[in-house]
């Protein structure tokens, strides 16, 4: 097996093709693993990892955490809530110190876009970003891609458009590094108040018709609307929003062909999607859900055979 | 050994009196497990469990929690704090994420009752009712008979009264059921405002005098006063309820026999019952909460057969 | 190998020399232990612990939660935020519930001076205080002694000033009765409204110029300006005490002599200590937190086998 041209993963903007390669050949093994009776391998039994969640999280941690517990690693978890942030110390300070206990990988969510290249060039332990602000999610991404090439074979080729706030969104980012970096041609479209400008610069092109959008491309991922990311007054209506970027069944089915659809979740039911397109076999959300347990085993293997070096 | 007759425990009022016998048969096993030096056994090795809840909780939390590692299971936990229930999404969509992860069971506390039976319907995965609002809680029914039956060696025929705030107790309800499936006799005793109109229909008579309830009965199970349940203006004062329903041990040494005293915690000493009371040997409250993790084992233990089948 | 003459840890005021040497010569074995790929011994497979946290914490509660972990011990965590406690439940039934699960030690941090001594009298458990107000943090001072004898060869007669808010710190209580039983000469500097009165009954001197302490010690445990901690009108600014009272790298290289730094963490840089003080080779910060980990282990472990006898 082969190893990764990097030490952390801080962003797809790091990585190259091969290890995005192999990154989804581990995962294949692993989603072999997570799907026998006994869901657990040894292969880190010397490896201790912190969670450190600096935001809330409900899906992502737990899939953290699975993830490491079936690697057999030693976990511990840590919320900001209970921190000592809040009494002044730095964060350079409160991960060495958990350093200091014999932790060898952090997993970590932080508000502040690039928090974990940061941390990656203060500290010595290998780090996995599981979200900086509205920067990257790159573990999001690699079991996007992942996802759409278990069901349509490759990600070279495809056409995927990223629908919703993208200027927000480290989901959408983090997206369009790896299907650039995969050979997939993506469009991007949402209102254009929430599309950053200069996108094309990064590859991709603006296509702020849904309908238009939907008629060219195989897959969509449908992002969620981020009320608390976004400020007010810059945003359409929910309503608004719904009639011209949420997908219905209907919408669906006047399509020339018969596209996939995405979700990185939690969804609103009914603004980005109708339940009937939700619960649609078109829908792979919940595959995307279980491959997030078999890209996280993937990478945190990867990345402690480094270290084991 | 033999089998439930269901595939999740939602309520007592589901179970069939042959469930509760295997339940308390393999109990009795798993109680003498926990009192060896070394107290897990490896049966469920290959079983992820989601402990969810959506309310705060300690004891219960932890019972489940102990009786999960004890079996070996892999365990996960959830809490509503700090989850993406608050951004819109549904309890549906929730838990099918969290089973996506390739979890087998899932042990969920909700205020609304009837969230565990709507779930069950929703999702393929094996649920257990950890309180489900004013509805049931049919683990502390289960460890309640149990320690009936340990102390007095069965519970048929023996006189049982229930004493408190009935209306809004799933406790008082899921026990109701329990005691009448083991042919237990069951009376109600408390502020007739708190006492459901027609809950003679469920087997059991009301008997609004303390006094003749307890020269009556061979069990008397104390309900925690539960300010944060009612609604102020149905509820006698604290102090008057104390005078009309608590229990200390003089009203105890007047009585012909000697009662047994249960108390599902946490306890108001001084409320519901003296401090003399709840440390006498006539209190069995630290039994119940021991034979809790031997009878939660149990019931994970014996749906887990139902899953690997 | 020898054993404890206490079935607790409460305080440092509890211990025998003879016990303090006992816990760094295991904490020696354990410290070896974690610094192997895999970190991990069976010893306590058949022991349960409980941390219970009625405080916040970060570093104290990670630190013991790998001790227990690489001992091999069952943990389970409580937090006061979700706990009966809230709901007028005593602190020993809390304790007894949780014991009655079959819970072998606790680790309790509690806001109340003497929980830990109050507890121990009332239940059947070891009972490991992990700071009780602003008394004592036996854990923290044992880990303070252990790193000056692992710098310096030994703690007998090193001359060790501790400087800050000695009147609030549990921390510089419990080092004052650990360096004097281990036969240190100690001094207190700090805010004289921050010294408590009669301080020299416990074996130390007074010495309120920093510059002055610092030519006399071979340490200077350097404690946290905690502002949560004090009255506001008691203490002097932020700038003030940082002027008096605070250490830059220009103040240590005046000196005659290269002093060793410690700081029981979360530092506030720029207060206690400068950045180029917190990171030179003359602090002991991160050995400070990394041999918590291993004198949580011993302590745990020589506790435990008091049990098991």
């Amino acid at each position: 097996m082969g190893e990764l041209s990097v030490s952390h993963l801080l962003g797809i903007k790091y990585l190259q093709k091969s290890d995005i390669d192999l990154i989804f050949e581990t995962a294949d093994h692993f989603k072999e693993v997570i799907n026998r009776p006994i869901k657990k391998v040894p292969s880190l039994r010397d490896i201790t990892i912190a969670n450190l969640f600096f935001e809330n999280s409900t899906r992502t941690r737990l899939s953290f955490e699975l993830a490491e517990k079936r690697l057999s690693a030693d976990v511990v978890n840590f919320s900001a809530a209970s921190s000592s942030v809040k009494k002044g110390e730095t964060l350079v300070d409160t991960v060495n110190n958990i350093l200091s206990m014999k932790v060898d990988m952090v997993v970590m969510r932080h508000p502040n876009p690039g928090a974990g290249v940061f941390l990656s060039k203060h500290v010595n332990a290998s780090i996995i970003n599981a979200g900086d602000g509205a920067h990257e999610h790159p573990t999001q991404a690699l079991l996007d891609s992942y996802s759409i090439r278990e069901r349509l074979g490759d990600v070279a080729g495809k056409k995927v458009v990223i629908v919703g706030d993208i200027l927000h969104s480290r989901v959408a980012l983090s997206n369009i590094f790896a299907l650039n970096k995969l050979g997939a041609k993506v469009k991007v479209c949402g209102p254009l108040t929430l599309i950053p400008k200069h996108i094309e610069s990064l590859g991709v092109t603006v296509e702020p018709n849904l309908e238009k959008a939907l008629n060219w491309c195989d897959v969509a991922n449908m992002l969620r609307v981020q009320n608390e990311r976004m400020e007010v007054s810059y945003f359409p209506s929910t309503r608004e929003y719904r009639q011209q970027f949420g997908v219905n069944k209907q919408l669906l089915n006047s399509l020339d062909k018969e596209i996939v659809i995405m979700h990185p979740g939690p969804i609103n039911r009914g603004v980005e999607i109708t339940s009937d397109v939700a619960d649609s076999k078109q829908a792979i959300i919940l595959d995307q859900v279980e491959n997030g347990v078999a890209i996280r085993m993937a990478v945190i293997y990867l990345l402690a055979s480094k270290i084991k070096q």
